[in-house]
């Protein structure tokens, strides 16, 4: 009954397979291994769009350099109030860009509404030389908030930006779970609704430590590849052993597997929501875009699932397991590709029992 | 005949098998998971020394985010002009520092001459608030003219430093090649002889991505190490699925594995030294202190080696296979734990051959 | 009729002439003069505390630098939403500190609510190593828009930041002018009531360009001194004939020189504010701290004033003089020590007569 | 006898005169005032060239900015090993560039050897991204030793420069020194040269703070004014109060101001160079190619001097006081426009009549 993060399954066999045959012989360093030389041909056939990718282990760094590229140090980047990159990245887009601001917007389900990014934009260097200036749009796909943003409404926000000069990055650490919910082709939701730069994420949904930064052709950040790659050696993110990142990455676009696992996570997800829903107290607030949920039940139900073993978050952290039993508290559940029936099955059968008991 | 770099090979079976090891199940993320757990105790262990560790998977942002906590941004590194934070890293610990400058010392082998490092700390902020301040030293173990620096040698360097209130950072990427060849204790390579920080290597050495950043006790960055792992947060170099690189890192330090790999890659250029050393017209420049060597030889015996398949680069770069057959060119020559005798002597017969026909 | 700054007004004789007679004869260069040389001492006599002392020509310099002492990369500056620091200074505090956030927080008046204070507090850092970490709170006194602080509220908001050992800086541009409306001693004020660091200005209030940054013994930046001195000079701020920025400081705190003038601005801000209220349809919104007020009234008021030749800003800024004759439209009002009292009248009346006109 | 540098001297009368004038009324802020307003023109009329022209109050901030603007982060600046930038400003040009590199070149007299930067332009970024690339050129002129580039000379170096892709940055702190010296146009010197970005100093020849950063219509750095403006805002170098900056600059460019007071100097550092060099014993190194000189002659020459009240550093700085009579120690000699003949003469005297002590 493990749900706190989907950073805590393991590597998926099709991936680990991957890494191991990477490892036969020698092969050039830095990323001129085969693996990584037809990464860029994969990319565009997924996405339908020529684009230069770049590798890292991380998604902090990921979108840190990809922010980097197109936010200079006096200007901002706009982003939700609880966008990764403000909450949780120890400000990695502040040491990246050199010093940028970060404007948060507010907006449901962790989207930024249309109006407050306008409302940023048109208030943004009003007094020329004395603000910072405008930066960039940065979307994360899907939120924190497990919502996900249609092609149309990426395609409102970046065009709203893109009116105002702004260039617009992708947060996509759990892309492949928004693109599994929405069906829709990966062009929709980026390059063709407007988005410059996408950092997609494989670590969180099967891989070891993969995370593509694609720059699509035409896109504001497109010739600024080999920038890019001078920020990556600075950064201390270019591998020397580029070819067993490329082999995650490259088992990960193949024959659809990063479909096949975010669909996974996103099935467990459903049959644990429609699990809790059938429970009577229980509530879950967001709607779901991805693979995670943020139910909402009484203290004594968390209180019968974490003695039982089961792992996951107080959402927001500040609430606390001592209190009165009837108290709802609200927390987040995440599945991963890893997560089984078994555990979703389990999960609810406790909640329901604890709630039960006490109903009774 | 591949002699371009350790970082070429594949990855050790021991460590592959310790990666896929650490694949059973989920753990818990960013370091909270068993493997990272038993790190600390199995390197105070091998090093006979309390010590903070922190895993990161590239030399540079080891070496970064390691100078970062020992120098402020408005002081000075001494390292070797020659050093790997100086010439290969594209101003990574410029950019983690802060601006932090490089004061480039000589010295031979890419050893710092004891009275360069004298001179240099004389020197520095000799004008006070004009100049910039005393940082740290930074050691190359081994070098990149793959010489290693003897107990003695590093504290006398290090005894230097400290009694300028400066603190000593070594770089380590080839620490196990140098260690092999000293046989000498880690403690006599490290914090014994004055070393605060020690960047200790495995990926050059049988690992796919594991460089382990040493803070030890007494040393000054110890007390740091918080410091220390908000600025690799910052700098996106923290691993959700940290187990995947402590597995390797522990593999590494387990039953002397990194010592075994060292001691055989070490021994391959022995061997490919000793074939060479036995072709008239080689010559072989520096001494050998871990497992690379730097052999000088005629420009057709270049052309020879290169028509058989053989990798390896001139050094310095800018010499040219394009001119007179018998003028000499330097080059490096790396062997790692995968490099095989029947690749050794196959290059060396290859030598042979081609400079024996000249004088025939 | 100026009163769109503080910052147009020429500079007071006193000043004037303390500038001519540091003019006589050479001088030591980078402070080691006499005048630089007196000023602790002043300092310390008008705070009532030992000090160390250091001038820059510019506010944003002071601020900026005196919070990359209090503050680390990876922290953030609480700070009103309003704050110059936050909206006037094209992000130097992020340059300064090398990428540290700002922290925005709501009150009245621009001054901070506790309430804010305390729930940003306790936000911060709940996730450890992933979050930025707590930095500096910031006051600014006086406030953006026009209030002072009184030595209680803070001391309050100072109490507050220590007790989770965050330090105090509070931007003082307009500091005397708050001081003489408080009419309390300049230590209960600063360093009697929490404040580690008072950027102390005279530009405004005055001088050609001179502000004082004040490390407090006691407070959290005095044994960082050196640091600052290192960060000034670093960051182009040591003036070589340092002599001529410390005449200006000098004569600013001898004397009361600095209460007499922040006294009169704040005298025909008082005058201003009285003849406005007079007037029908006039509304003067924020309480009168310093020396400066936001009325509201008509449009065609402020069209009348322009044809005037009155200089000021609509406030905020994006209200436009075209537009329906009656609406009210705010505008901000600063008087300054060189604002007449033939200024003030003027604009009273020809508002006065302008209002009436509609009025007939 | 005060000869330790340029910067102890007072403000030439014509400068101080016109910061009086300036303080004439209210004026607006931040450049809008009618002498910023005047400038440009200025500027290109004696350089007979448009160009953006920005002030700042000094030669660190003026250079650090400049470079900054033509030297990205991971980037290097070439200049001599003994010039300002890398000796005297505390790793400003690194604070400021977000982390570039100098590379340090040899020279005779502090002037960049031509085969020098050849070297060092072939050399940099040789591997690719593992390197910081090819950033600026920095030229001293006059340098740190008195000598001046002639406009061949510039030529010869800006063009190898521009033709490896290289903008020129020129600190000329004591520009106004060596174009005396050299009677030529002060485009000749600058951009027919090739330089794409002048600091222009006055601090040193006159004013009390006023550095001007003129980046020529063609040059490299032009189309970056905003950009320009945007990073001295940042760095908290934009004056509110700017008319008294710009009052500085205009007089000290009008009606030649600048080259009478650097005539002044030179005229007094030939005088004292005639009056040395006709003491037995004396010997002056470097050629006199700007306001100053590096004599040596034996220890009691020093002591009597100094005994005397003489000001002036020993150079090298490691020089003591202490030790034989007879050995020969180096100092340095500048003057300023406000030294005196009688100065000149007295120390002559002195040092004439120690040494003739001796040989008695």
């Amino acid at each position: 009954m493990l749900f706190s993060s989907d950073n805590i399954a393991a590597c998926a066999p099709e991936i680990m397979a991957a890494m191991a045959e990477a490892n036969a012989g020698a092969a050039r360093p830095y990323g001129a291994d085969p693996a990584t030389g037809r990464l860029e041909a994969l990319v565009t056939e997924v996405f339908e769009k020529p684009a230069k990718v770049f590798l890292v282990s991380t998604g902090t760094s990921a979108n840190a350099l990809a922010l980097a590229c197109l936010c200079p140090p006096w200007a901002t980047v706009y982003c939700h109030q609880k966008a990764h990159v403000e909450e949780d990245e120890c400000g990695a887009p502040e040491f990246y860009t050199g010093g940028a601001k970060l404007t948060l917007l507010r907006g449901e389900a962790a989207k930024i509404a249309p109006d407050a990014l306008a409302d940023a934009l048109r208030f943004t260097a009003r007094a020329g030389v004395h603000n910072v200036q405008k930066g960039a749009l940065s979307l994360t796909q899907a939120t924190e908030l497990g919502a996900a943003y249609t092609p149309d409404e990426v395609a409102a926000l970046a065009g709203m930006a893109k009116a105002a000069g702004v260039p617009v990055h992708m947060d996509g650490t759990r892309f492949a779970n928004a693109l599994a919910r929405l069906g829709c082709a990966p062009a929709d939701l980026t390059w063709r609704a407007g988005v410059d730069a996408l950092c997609l994420g494989a670590t969180k949904n099967g891989a070891i430590c993969a995370e593509a930064v694609i720059l699509f052709e035409g896109g504001a950040a497109h010739d600024r590849a080999w920038e890019f790659e001078l920020r990556r050696k600075r950064g201390g993110h270019l591998w020397s052993k580029m070819r067993f990142m490329s082999a995650q990455m490259e088992a990960y676009l193949t024959d659809g597997l990063w479909l096949r696992l975010a669909g996974r996570a996103n099935a467990m997800a459903d049959r644990l929501a429609a699990g809790l829903r059938a429970i009577p107290g229980v509530e879950i607030a967001a709607p779901m875009g991805a693979n995670m949920m943020f139910p909402r039940f009484p203290r004594r139900g968390h209180r019968a699932l974490q003695d039982a073993g089961a792992l996951y978050y107080l959402w927001p952290g500040d609430q606390s397991l001592d209190g009165p039993d009837d108290e709802p508290l609200q927390c987040r559940l995440v599945c991963s590709w890893a997560t089984t029936e078994a555990e979703v099955d389990a999960f609810v059968a406790t909640l329901s029992g604890a709630l039960a008991a006490k109903a009774a």
